[in-house]
């Protein structure tokens, strides 16, 4: 862990320089009639969760060049959470994948407390083989032709559902590798059909308060076609399993120059938005670090959400999910989670009653003006202020650098092996 | 018109050549237990409707170059249509666009029994201002953030309901080109809603054995968000209208890279595949010659509807939509309609069983040999037979060119101004 | 034009808000030891081109739809471009495009100077047929199989070079529709052989102290294959004609996802970046706004320019192209060319020896952070303070909607016609 | 090994269905002035090489599912090969990567030997690390920031040259995974510099009669950008290191949309073409069986190569590189030569002279329709017959799965890990 001192004194150090920025930010806002102080209580609730095996090197098909001190289990990974957590303090939650954290639930639980986390969404795993298990996923899982391998699968998301309902989790998150490679190899129809029937088996296995997110992927690891291929698929998946069934959006599973914010707008307008994954990228599912690539297209997305605030129902899931390949696990998620509430601070301020007049009267050019003007304002020290009132850092990465964290830990965890192709 | 003896002169010189080809593939086709007069038959009494528009020169926002001999009214254009009916014998309906062919129906009527053909689904038009109309589109029509706009529009489709009512017509295609060019024009939510409520009015005047299609496009003529986007939306409008409420797939109208024969699929299984607007593209909706550019991928998407064949209700509507820039529009429309006999003729010769038995048994090698042998059969022999028997050109494109109708037209058709199209 | 009274009374009422945010400004980029006063110079003596045709509503091949007090000539496009520069101080130079802007050199001269403007690069058209011409560039023009065309095209482009010389322009920019839409239609390697000979026949025509730039663009008009399809061909071009050859990039004119910044990287490195047309895109040659879609992207480009300034030579030429659908083109362009303007003050204060620093030490996280840092710092005082010091206008918008110029010349200029685009 | 017996039985049982098809055939094609003879001889004549690493199961960053039997060595790898070639007559050659295949020479040589194949090009691999190796290819390899990096990345192609020349390659192949996954992270032209500098040091050690390969990818392993993107840089690259550098083209490697058999018409026409690697892609670098996804896409490319043969040192390297996830490795590389001949045979059968002339003339109706029609002419006769004299199978997949060999070797091939990400 971080000690407090360190946090305080780096604090300390850059703290009248926050303040004049701060007041002066303040003092803008206020021209527009945006009460700084509101934006910044808004942004200090905000929390974001973080992937356990976000934690560990990614890596792609080609090479994986793990990092120094990776965690080798579940209890690493949280307390590497819980440091992201304690800097930045806007990751509350920890979202688990099974099998790869399977863990007795007490341990997990007492974990959590020790590190200050809570956990989010399961997380299953039918795409890739599992140990022990009888029947192989390479022709797929939910969809697979064959009913025994199906009912693995399905059996997999329902021990899912069970230790999640232990640690106090209220949501499964299913996205699977199902598709084909070659025309012809798989029949849509039928296929589709298979994964509707072993969807509403997992379904019925859910508790009452719980949700089931289903994701969406235009392609990869299937190169020809995948099952849940777009948010269409996805809406039609959520439609006919009910209620509690919603779609997940994560911003690199799109065809390319598709309009993200779009989909957000469309899937909460039929009620069926469950949350996101968040991350960025250029060409595919890059899991480049959120905002890294196109920061405006990210404020879009909260301007959505920002809109839909307040409509009766309306709570998605807010989930980074990224790969990190060539930089620090931890330095990327407390910056993506950073880069999060900066595009949410940014939508909070947009000047919405005038922005609906430009829309109403056709004036395009002040309604991409009033969206710009929110998205051109540094935040910074907003972000900032609400960290120090935390007692989290000002500058979490710096801090994080001069902790001397990832040194400790890489004394005793062992180096893991790097190699081949790596894991998402 | 083409002169009957022409065709016959022609076709006895090429008879003897085709007999012999079709003698030897019908061997070939025996072998896989495919009997090739069946499917002959099939192709046989198989049509596609051609767009009315399609008979002029198309032409790009950065010029357009018209050809000798447009033609300059309906009448001319169902003139046109018959030749290509006459020639190929796959062409037996013409589609209309209000306002350009909007004529006295018995006039239609008549014009239509001269030439040999019917009138296939009505298309509106709201992405243009008409003369005479008291408001503009160029913020939208259907969607439109004002009353009276959204007004003007739907009687436009109601409209065109009424004389397609009286000609003969069983469906109304709306395709919108609704949308915005910055992030902020358009507040997607409400937009869509007006676009649902004035669909909703639309639908409520469509006759009880009409179809309404909607059509959705990824992109132009709006540049940063297009209302009917995808399937998705488009699959949304077709459930929130009604049971007679269809989604229309154009080929060229989605994102890079997309799955095209997959949204087919989907739409079948859901019950909501209404028809195509048959072309090709390689970047965008090009609107080139159908197949001129991926014929693979028009004979996977009748590959979907040759294995739906039987389906009760379904019934999806063919049509070409193309712009031809650079050829004898009469040639593509040719030439297209024969592409798509030939991609419905090798989906006909797909071996089904044991492609639903390699598909079961995950064998996707053999599944897509299947697929690609009746893809790589050269089933124009077949085609060719067809419509020697019905007594239509073995070879339209060389009996055409022979025949003068060009030049003959070119005479009293005045040439059309070329000059911009639209503006850089 | 307006009145300089109407801007100064407008900033007089900004003045004071103006002066503390630029004070607050100053104070954070002194802390980053960035010179807010240096950067004002920069930016203040900064200039970006319009495109005489830029101020006439644009539109699409489905429709265009024209605004009120539209250019009817060159003289009232200056008018125009005047008012944009009056108010904002950043457009100093207009690209004239020929035969559209044809006229007595002595009356463009006399009106630039009344309107305070010079002439940019001058532009050829040769994808359009001109009235009078004996033959058309249907199927191309420079790269057209038939010598008379290519040497009509040729004829063109050696009299937009006298028309220039005559101006004071100092460089042709060419772009060609030339491609193809079917596969066969052109033979690749003749047809780019021919292109290169007639540019060859043009640069041979250039005055000594002229460039040449060549325009590379994936697709449209043409939808199967564009002679100068990406950078790799027009490099190849600038480097078979000469020295003074160079090429453009137009930032819609790639494949998607395409990295832009990269390929600006490589054309300066090897000595071949002519210049830029500057605007945004989501899909494809959109012609947005600059900076509407991606500002990111547009700072990535600029960091390259801020990064290379100095090198030997490097002089790339900078001008807006857009096309105005659903806005004021006066409007657009004053925005745009302020948006330019803030991607370059806001890549000046990248700290560019921290960023080397973290480059050479493969520090990903920093490296981006520290761009990152830059762009998110919101520039406006600085653009703000250079506009007020040069008298021009704080915020341009304001004063023009104040001004009534659109209202004034939609009296005395006739409304253009407006109707369909080209043909769908 | 395949018994020959095995074959020749196979082989009678399907030898007259086979001769009554080539001589319907070549009945047809005589009509058109094609010998089918002359065709068949230059099938028979054309071989294509495989990748060692190719018969082995790929996998993606999700999952590897490995099959049975896999090769475990180079020598095993070389048995499959034999296969291959034993069987379809197309795959005379093999194409090694270092370090995976390093092994004795002289052991290499004898197995080749048996296994009645050569070797093709050399393939290095710096995009993983290797035991041993002091540096980490993490950030890069040839271009890397840091000089020992780079000096050890040179050293093992050096090092695969040494080994080449022993075994009779003539070639060596970069393909390197240099790039950033973030905006900042490399300066793209010193990164560029560096790349040069070492890929010259390399080229310095090239024997007289070697020809050095480099092959472009847009995204992957790097997802912001990569060191050589596109065919541009590519092209870039070998000019710098000179005659003997050419680029190679991989069908997966581009950017969505573009037009691939254009940038090999433009490297042949520049001296640059070094040839391909085969594969089929629907999103990116699929690396899916050759034509499965569009064969007429590689038809017009091998329609290029055919009308360039004849150019004076125009002798491009023709090898398949796909990912076999989901197939028998051997079944696919199979296949997938089989069809590349396909692609080669109807290539071979486009009319040239008519085509020439209709390009000549503006007459893309004709000419796309004289490469459709060779296109849809069915060649598998000819490829058949071609293997039939050879005294290889005429229908290779079957006497493969009749053969038993999988089976056999899958006794004594220990079976492999499978999990997590796989390798090319």
């Amino acid at each position: 862990m971080i000690h407090t001192d360190k946090i305080a004194s780096a604090n300390e150090a850059a703290e009248a320089a926050l303040r004049a920025d701060y007041d002066a930010l303040g003092v803008q806002l206020d021209r527009r009639g945006v009460d700084i102080e509101g934006v910044k209580e808004k942004v200090a609730a905000y929390g974001i969760a973080v992937p356990s095996w976000g934690v560990g090197t990614g890596g792609t098909r080609f090479a994986r060049f793990p990092g120094e001190g990776e965690p080798t289990s579940v209890f690493e990974k949280l307390d590497d959470c819980g440091v992201i957590h304690r800097l930045t303090g806007a990751t509350p939650r920890v979202s688990l994948h099974i099998p790869w954290d399977d863990a007795d639930p007490a341990d997990l639980i007492a974990k959590a407390e020790e590190t200050g986390l809570g956990f989010d969404a399961m997380n299953s795993n039918t795409f890739q083989d599992h140990a022990g298990d009888p029947h192989s996923y390479e022709y797929g899982s939910l969809s697979h032709t064959k009913a025994p391998v199906r009912r693995q699968a399905v059996e997999h998301n329902l021990r899912c559902i069970e230790i999640g309902s232990k640690i106090g989790s209220k949501a499964l998150t299913i996205w699977v590798g199902d598709g084909s490679n070659f025309p012809g190899q798989s029949h849509f129809t039928r296929q589709f059909e298979r994964y509707l029937d072993s969807a509403r088996a997992i379904y019925a296995g859910l508790p009452e308060d719980w949700r089931l997110f289903t994701e969406h992927k235009v392609f990869e690891p299937a190169f020809y076609s995948t099952v849940v291929q777009d948010w269409g698929t996805n809406y039609l998946i959520a439609t006919e399993l009910g209620e509690r069934a919603q779609c997940l959006v994560d911003l690199g599973h799109h065809a390319p120059n598709v309009n993200i914010e779009m989909i957000v707008a469309r899937l909460i307008q039929f009620g069926k938005l469950g949350g996101f994954h968040f991350n960025d990228s250029k060409y595919g599912d890059d899991d480049l670090d959120t905002a890294a690539i196109d920061p405006y297209r990210l404020f879009l997305v909260f301007n959505e959400l920002v809109d839909a605030a307040g409509t009766p129902d309306f709570d998605p899931a807010h989930m980074l999910d990224q790969s990190h390949n060539v930089t620090d696990p931890i330095e990327s998620l407390m910056n993506s989670a950073m880069e999060v509430q900066r595009a949410y601070a940014q939508a909070l301020i947009v000047e919405r009653a005038a922005l609906e007049e430009y829309q109403e009267e056709n004036d395009p050019m002040m309604a991409s003006e009033t969206l710009k003007r929110a998205f051109r304002t540094d935040v910074t020290p907003i972000l900032q202020m609400a960290r120090l009132e935390k007692g989290c850092a000002i500058d979490p990465l710096s801090v994080y650098r001069a902790s001397g964290y990832r040194a400790r830990i890489a004394e005793t965890r062992p180096k893991s092996a790097g190699g081949g192709g790596g894991i998402v």
